[in-house]
């Protein structure tokens, strides 16, 4: 997107205020992220203390005074809220309607259980025998939805995903492009120089209201289930191992992985790129912070980071120790000259110093 | 899965020998791996030492006496090993049967060279010309077989597979949802301030017994051939750059990427989330811990760990060191004051104590 | 692939120089980067240092004296360039031909603006209402394109590929199997327990000359637009989170992370496996190298490495005084007893050495 302020103005049918009429903006933003190419809207007196510090290029005000830093442009409109509401959907993805029915060159089997009058079933889409689905819920192009899957109501399981065998999923759950759910647990057995497949029997349950991100796998438990609790939201190339139990309301953000058999409670939060090992307890409320590595138990309540992970303030001491240093070989220096000094011999400074071991 | 003692009882027609009929179980494991809310089995005596220690919830016990400990449900049957596996089956997920032939939606090419009484092609399924399909094979919902591929016998292509021209691949390849084989390799040249795209004439080759997980990725080669061999099992989200020659009997972990060029040998196993650079050669029997980035050649045998990966004692020093560090500055910190009372000088402790160089 | 040095003469019409007729090559790579089980090429004479210096097996050479390793055998062609290239053919992917048209299976909205004389549209590809395809265009099979999609000239989209609602591409792209552009971004508001989905209006803009690898995904904005800039070259399995604005000419290598709202210059350089915090700025010309953690902007023209990303000198600093403290620590415990030496008090030696803190 670009936009001049002129634009702008007539777009949201204000008045420019302050700022250059060829001024260019290129994209759109709350105050607190938006950038000086962007622009934003102050709609609720609440912000005002955000406004004063915005580093928006221009930003959308009410009739009535405002205090906003000299460098941003101000257009003043009648509702700030919905005129920026207006630049939003000028700029937005079309929203795909929501059409019940079963297109003619999707592939669904004779027992599926559904409403056709409740459902929207895509093109290209294959549902295998057993399956059933709730009311409201979409089916993405290309997606295939395999033998006794459960599907909630108003679920959206978007284009080209993979459910395999026996899933069950929530209501009201939403599931990106590419991910696959139910893929076997990588478990194999060194038997004569060969490894053999452990049969993965189970399946993957998954709660109401959860998020799985595009291209994210879930595997099925070996027995059992692996299971992703309700409200959880996973974004997208994650990983979660077999026979992993999530809880409730976690946070799992781009590029995690989470190893076999982990147990991991309610309201947790995984920075990005984060690895758990298998195996291992990890109680309500964790956060664990981006790219570490959790190879312990963790306990409730607190912030991890590093890897092996440890509670923050542990990770930040061997930090600022290891930063120290240089300057602490110097002072090492020092007293070996001064030690020399005392006792007369040479320091054996010019031998070491610098050296790695 | 929930399950109550008394319901598992009567599900495996055992005899409750110790534990509360209302006690729910939600999970099924191995004796060693267990956890207090799961059901497990001894089936055998040579596991008497695992019973003994074991965490599990509930476990099925034969007609005889064993020794468990105090917190453990016991329920009494006639044969744990079949008891338990009449529990996993009734949790597990439908087992997809093999139905040889071409469902009618399903694209394939005139000259695809396979037979149709003992392959099953799914619906929706692409073949393109020149592909050839041993007998016995599998090949899911919306994969994509491109040009000129060889696929050997018994083979399970899962769905929404994407394989590229030329690709060959052995007997009994398990290859799971969302898996890109053949794609170009990552290769560019700067001109006049623009990166020209290297042309990517090679193919990929995959061995017998390989397995590939979800949404994992191989790159075709340059010129000639990517290679995976024969029984090496990779895991979701690996990537494997052009023109890799990956051993045989390999274990590649989640989320472990290998760049171009590289040369594993046999029996190697990257831990999770591993990198590996590119143009490096690794023996055979290296193992690389989760985590790790492999920057340098490796040799055979040994266990690797880090960034840069060292053998696994070298990292385990260093990490050790910094760990002192705390300790070690307050030793410093105390042969500062000494010496300082020696020399008569002020200790420059308070200068300097605490702050980063 | 496998050849012997006796057929490998016969198959470019080369006469051997020297070398055992029965000497088995595996593969082909480029004079600086072939190993011993390689055939290469010398096809110009500027490249004479290269040969001097080469691990390969076997290098076609013309007709002129040449100055090659001992080991190294050698086949003489006539041209050596064309020579290889023969062998690379040999053994290279069948190439698929652009064959214009829409494929039967192919399901097309009746508003989709595109010219079937010059569009390539594979099976079982779905497009959207209101999309619109250039000129010289391929849509590989099971490929979706959604809603309102814009797609330039001379594209490439291959298999199994997502395009969500809105995506605006430019000409030349390149998009590999089972990518997904146009996801939601992820973006959540705790309200009484639950996390609440935050609308994610915006969409995705690639700009001309962009290749992004296999199973990628590139989210779309919550307001206006993620951008990745003209000429971008994006490895596999790599993601870009909602809002980020990424530059001209950058690479991205496999399994690379960058979170929300960052903005990325031109001409950025990124290793394999680097993460890249949320609503940071990176200016031109700034390499980050592989398994780097970026948490700070960062500045044009440097190098960048380690976690949290530092100019590469200051992080090679900081590695060397590790690997220095066991050499240090010696160095320490000699002073202490030097030192209870001058003032006569026991050394602490034996107490702490060795032991963490």
């Amino acid at each position: 997107m670009q936009i001049t302020l002129g634009e702008l103005a007539k777009l949201v049918e204000g008045t420019i205020v302050r700022g250059a009429e060829d001024a260019v903006y290129m994209g759109l933003s709350a105050l607190t992220d938006a950038l000086p190419d962007e622009v934003s809207f102050f709609g609720n007196p609440k912000y005002a203390d955000d406004l004063s510090k915005t580093k928006a290029g221009v930003v959308l005000i009410p009739e009535m005074e405002v205090n906003a830093p000299e460098s941003v442009a101000l257009i003043r409109v009648s509702n700030p809220t919905s005129a920026f509401e207006r630049v939003v959907h000028h700029y937005a993805a079309p929203k795909r309607p929501f059409v019940p029915g079963v297109h003619p060159s999707a592939v669904v089997a004779e027992d599926v259980s559904f409403n056709p009058d409740k459902v929207c079933i895509s093109p290209n889409v294959v549902i295998e025998s057993g399956v059933s689905i709730g009311d409201g819920t979409f089916i993405g192009a290309g997606s295939v939805i395999s033998i006794g899957t459960k599907i909630g109501r108003d679920c959206q399981i978007k284009h080209n995903v993979t459910i395999c065998e026996g899933t069950i999923i929530g209501d009201r759950v939403i599931i990106f492009g590419g991910v696959v759910i139910g893929s076997d647990g990588y478990g194999y057995q060194l038997v004569d120089g060969k490894y053999q497949k452990i049969d993965q029997l189970g399946i993957v349950r998954i709660g109401d209201d959860v998020e799985i991100g595009a291209n994210s796998t879930v595997d099925r438990a070996r027995f059992g289930e692996t299971v992703i609790g309700e409200g959880t939201k996973i974004d997208n190339l994650v990983q979660i191992g077999h026979n992993c139990v999530i809880g409730k309301h976690c946070l799992f953000v781009a590029m995690v992985g989470v190893a076999g058999s982990t147990r991991v409670g309610d309201y947790c939060i995984f920075g990005a790129q984060v690895g758990v090992a298998g195996h291992l307890l990890l109680e309500d409320h964790v956060t664990v912070a981006a790219r570490s590595g959790v190879i312990n138990n963790l306990y409730s309540g607190n912030t991890y980071f590093g890897y092996p992970a440890v509670p923050m303030k542990q990770n930040l001491r061997h930090t600022m120790h290891v930063k120290r240093l240089g300057k602490f070989f110097e002072r090492v220096r020092d007293l070996e000259a001064k030690v020399a000094k005392l006792d007369g011999s040479e320091s054996n400074e010019d031998a070491s110093a610098g050296k790695p071991d």
